[in-house]
């Protein structure tokens, strides 16, 4: 019943002090996802050893070079490497062309078939879903247009509790106590009632992941109940004046939408390669929002209770 | 007048070990070159610490992913470092199709002309000439066209024969003494014959890039008076079925070229994925042709006499 975050990129749109572009590589409930695929990430993937041929979804938040051209590299990987799950790719509307464009001059016919899901930001439902999480967007304000993503577990069965469940007790009726309902008899009397032999469920976790976007409260709303939220932090607040002319953030403003949005927690990252260090950045951060750490290449963020 | 070749990336089509896939960086008498650009060119360009914003000519031998997937990465940076110099790039058409379709889509107006130069590799003409060199193509043999290139340095100006020379001597006439001429009076007689103040001029060196390409004898023809050679070698000859099936070559096709074309040394690279250690490659081509060196990402190749 995993969370887990693992950062393959934290630069901005240029690579710098060995930086890679933006990139995450998430897994859920033992589900795997990819955000972003900046150039390097088929690299990054395999020096972390994570299992990309698990990777059954891609969400691409924007077509600015950092955040894509990662792709089709690792496409093609999949594609030599003998993948024959179907991929899905959630992308605005470009990144097929683009593709379609890049697999007619490599005259390739891949293993596996790709579904692309054009981003209708205006669309609230989710772009995603199964039993055990949605993945919704989050409108952001950038220079093109660029979604946020929410990925929410939904509510998790009820815990059974143990010490008081009666000796011999059918592996159905467990199944069943977990989804909420009584044990009844073959008349329908209530025989054990649900409250009596069960725990409340585990949390369910929440991570929401923002870049690129200029400070926009808008988006406090989506991230409600959110756990942990990665918001871009391309500047520091002295150098604000060039986060409003490029539409991205600064350290300060992203605390104050994780203040804002109440998240437990907040990452920052897409450090611009002016800052051959990020440090003055995660403290500027911490000065209004004391729970924030760094995007650092490698680490993985394990949501736990 | 130095002739470099840094080897940028040493991969097959999938990157393996920490290689990263093909790019070379090419410095030729102060002219700046960059031969493919496989994903993550820029960030070797700049672990390598070189001047990339020198690059004015780019060659792409052919549209398989891990020739030119890190090209668009590279073309973003130099337009948010603010170049401003013309970039000309020679390919296979397609490459122009996709490029746009990446800079409509990141809505990007880039600060410098890009000269688009569409492939023909059927016309024997230079693809490039200046006053120091000309590049020209090599037909290879692959799954899709694709071209190899020589850079051939022109004859260089006569050396000066400096105990000969008288000591008053105008500038003029010495530039005239490089060029061939003899010296003359007013009155159109000869003063000095160049002979007596001239030595022959240094050795024009000569470059060849070779990949991808199943073994090809026809390219040995272009290959005539090359200095050195890079020319993949994917596989062992163990493996040789799956180089005829994939066209491309062992490292004892690669070899054979090298001695039929009579180059001075052979260089491998674009080694499979499946090998951990170069090694045996490099073996198995000093076996057929001993001047034989591998291509190491990261270092330099100079050509000297």
């Amino acid at each position: 019943m995993s969370f887990k975050i693992t950062i393959l990129g934290s630069s901005g749109a240029l690579p710098a002090y060995g930086r890679f572009p933006s990139s995450q590589f998430i897994e859920i409930q033992n589900r795997f996802f990819l955000v972003d695929s900046g150039e390097g990430t088929q690299m990054q993937l395999k020096r972390y050893q994570l299992p990309y041929h698990k990777i059954n979804h891609i969400f691409i938040s924007h077509l600015h070079g950092d955040h894509y051209l990662g792709l089709a590299g690792l496409l093609f990987t999949m594609h030599l490497q003998r993948r024959v799950n179907d991929l899905h790719i959630y992308s605005h509307r470009g990144l097929d062309e683009i593709l379609l464009a890049q697999l007619k001059h490599s005259h390739s016919v891949l293993h596996y078939k790709i579904h692309f899901h054009p981003i209708h930001p205006e669309n609230r439902d989710p772009l995603f879903e199964d039993q055990a999480l949605t993945v919704k967007t989050i409108p952001l304000l950038h220079k093109i247009p660029c979604t946020g993503f929410v990925f929410r577990e939904k509510i998790k069965p009820l815990r059974i509790n143990k010490p008081k469940l009666p000796n011999e007790m059918l592996l159905q009726d467990i199944a069943r106590l977990k989804t909420g309902a009584d044990i009844l008899d073959e008349s329908g009397k209530i025989i054990y009632k649900n409250e009596d032999l069960t725990l409340p469920p585990k949390h369910s976790f929440a991570y929401a992941y923002c870049s690129d976007t200029a400070y926009n409260e808008k988006m406090t709303e989506a991230l409600r109940g959110v756990d942990l939220l990665y918001h871009e932090a391309t500047f520091l607040e002295s150098e604000k004046e060039k986060a409003v002319e490029t539409l991205h953030s600064t350290a300060s403003q992203a605390a104050t939408i994780a203040l804002k949005a109440g998240v437990k927690t907040l990452m920052i990252g897409h450090i611009s390669a002016r800052y051959r260090e990020p440090d003055p950045l995660l403290e500027e951060a911490k000065s209004i929002f004391p729970s924030t750490v760094l995007a650092i290449e490698g680490e993985t963020v394990e949501l736990e209770p």
